[in-house]
């Protein structure tokens, strides 16, 4: 690597440090989520570059790899966190809530899409449909995380449905690739991603935490560092990357590797695995949201179709996600399970950037389903806040006079 | 970036951890510093490889940014475990051992390439030679801190005289280029760096401490995370670029930036700041030794003249910094310092690549001078183990019989 570019990627870090700092600052003045200043605080930036004619293009792509680590090192963190045993006991109702969750923004995606996009084919609006899909986890998670309810049962429903509708949107992403492809839509391609998708789940639920523990008794000859920090890592690097591999997202991998580690299986002096992990997640996360932030493009509002477009899409993923509280049931407060689903991220991003690059997406459309998934995201903070608040008053008082 | 290629470098990451740790218990086996086993590793990786036609140039890529990373980590690392005022009381001494340890190379290495590479001018001498010059502080810190010997008074002297010798390096090697680009010694450019350089470690090493303190008190509204790990890593970072955009290595900033930081300034719970960043070294370290070993080509030894010329240069840059051991006064082994001095790297490869990428090295020439480097970080563990054993035998038993 050219010393003077890393050199610049070092002062770029630096930036994204200062504005993930700032971007604390805000949200403590405003009692809001730390991840909710960060966007913000890029947002902002962004926009106060793009008016002086500049981009962040040249940060975002330099700093993509760390961006990319964060992600995976936060579901990591945030797989640590939660109890296997729960997420067990929560599946056949996440699963209820993830179909509905997905069924009802594509629904009201296709039907947004065909009205207002008028020279576009269906494949490009099952790709708007799809991309509205995915709750973003690693958001969600931060944003229970940052309130302190990471373990209520409505934050442990949530993070499960989550999981659940990652895999059923990156199903409905090889559905949309594969037609955009074909022409066609292609049977196996869809079967083969399920079926590999249950088959991963499967083992590493059933079989993971006693592999880890029967690894663990065998490298007892490496020391405490060794053995707390880089195999826990290597271990979610790797299942990061065949979860890529059978077709699913990588946090989903990270996820999953961290659901399968325990704290007991590291057994050594000093910090635990879980405040390493999160150590380097306080480092590299910030610089997902912050970019994230950057890129966004406000101006793109002042066109009157694009201005249309997003808050349709942003009713529409709103509406669809808040469908999900009808099946919660009884011992769960729907409202806050549907504002949780609310945030999208990562995986809608994904699909965007794919449209875009097999040109089924339009610039303008690419726009708008970004300021869309950017929206829910900036929105959900205070969502959540009022659903928790509002939770915790039992009655309303009774009118005065 | 495209998730194909991010799940391949995650799994890149993944083998080199992994000969990481087998490099780790090689090392312990053979009772070797750690980073003795994970460059053999590497290296012997590599050579298998290369064996079946392969190469590792691919990994070297895709992991340069961490690596880099790594390496600015452990001398921030390295820094935030030396003393100032040590560093101080050694200045006259260390210059004196430094101006010796690369006058001394320099003057060996012009010799040998000289009478060796018959088809290169003067600037290709000069190059070569240059590239002899500077001991590699990373590498030498971790072997005394391999071995417990960090706070000894020679550990502290070769690392005070690696860090001027990296400055009067860098000053031979902005010589060097401007020698090659216009065809005579620039003097303008050679004064320029060496009064920056007096600048850059002057005002930080007088003003920085009480600068950061001041800094550390108006920030205590951020969270322990962000006061613990953000600030200190956005310092190390500013500080790395700064270094290099005044024209020295981003290393010696990021030790700048150790040095300047002290744990009083962080009174927070949890982790200190050195054990958070031991962790964040930890990770990214290995990475930048791993690859080096798994970047070299030992088939290029199979030529004759690459063969001389390697056991040639590497004579030259052995006795070079031997030669330091003249002049280290009485209370000091001189032996150990001389020894400490051997291993060369980072600074030395970036030479010998950049020499490459201006066509005044050709391949022979380049591989020779890696090799050089490889061979002296291999040989460097075991001597310091023989220079230190050495030292604690006080007198050699009377002949039996």
């Amino acid at each position: 690597m050219n010393p003077n570019h890393f050199a610049l990627i070092l002062l770029e870090f630096v930036l994204v440090i200062g504005l993930s700092l700032f971007g604390r600052a805000v949200a403590k003045a405003l009692e809001q989520p730390v991840v909710f200043g960060e966007l913000l605080v890029g947002l902002v930036c962004s926009t106060l570059v793009r008016f002086g004619g500049g981009s962040f293009v040249g940060v975002a792509h330099d700093l993509s790899l760390f961006a990319e680590l964060g992600i995976v090192l936060l579901m990591f963190h945030i797989g640590l966190e939660t109890n296997v045993k729960d997420l067990i006991a929560n599946g056949p109702q996440a699963m209820k809530v993830a179909a509905v969750g997905v069924i009802a923004p594509l629904g009201l995606g296709l039907l947004t899409s065909y009205f207002l996009i008028s020279n576009g084919g269906f494949t490009t609006h099952l790709f708007v449909a799809t991309a509205l899909c995915a709750t973003s986890v690693g958001l969600t998670a931060r944003l229970f995380a940052d309130m302190r309810r990471l373990g209520s049962p409505e934050a442990q429903l949530v993070l499960t449905a989550a999981v659940f509708d990652d895999v059923l949107g990156l199903i409905l992403l090889t559905l949309s690739a594969g037609l955009a492809a074909q022409g066609e839509v292609a049977l196996i391609p869809v079967l083969k991603i399920v079926g590999l998708a249950v088959v991963f789940f499967g083992v590493l639920g059933w079989f993971g935490e006693t592999l880890v523990g029967a690894v663990m008794q065998n490298v007892e000859f490496l020391e405490p560092p060794g053995r707390r920090l880089l195999i826990p890592l290597a271990l979610c690097f790797f299942l990061s990357w065949l979860a890529n591999q059978i077709g699913l997202a990588t946090i989903v991998g990270a996820f999953m590797a961290g659901l399968i580690l325990k704290d007991e299986h590291f057994q050594t002096d000093g910090p635990s695995v879980r405040s390493e992990i999160e150590s380097l997640a306080t480092l590299f996360a910030p610089v997902f949201f912050v970019v994230l932030g950057l890129q966004v493009d406000l101006f793109s509002l002042a066109k009157g179709n694009v201005l249309m477009l997003t808050i349709c899409l942003t009713i529409a993923a709103v509406l669809g996600k808040m469908a999900c509280s009808l099946v919660v049931g009884d011992k769960i407060d729907g409202v806050i399970v549907g504002v949780g689903m609310i945030p999208r991220g990562e995986v809608g991003l994904i699909f965007a950037s794919l449209g875009r690059s097999l040109e089924i997406l339009d610039d303008d459309v690419f726009s708008a389903i970004v300021l869309t998934i950017v929206i829910t995201t900036l929105a959900a903070p205070a969502a959540l806040r009022w659903a928790l608040a509002r939770e915790t008053m039992p009655e309303p008082p009774p009118p005065r006079d």
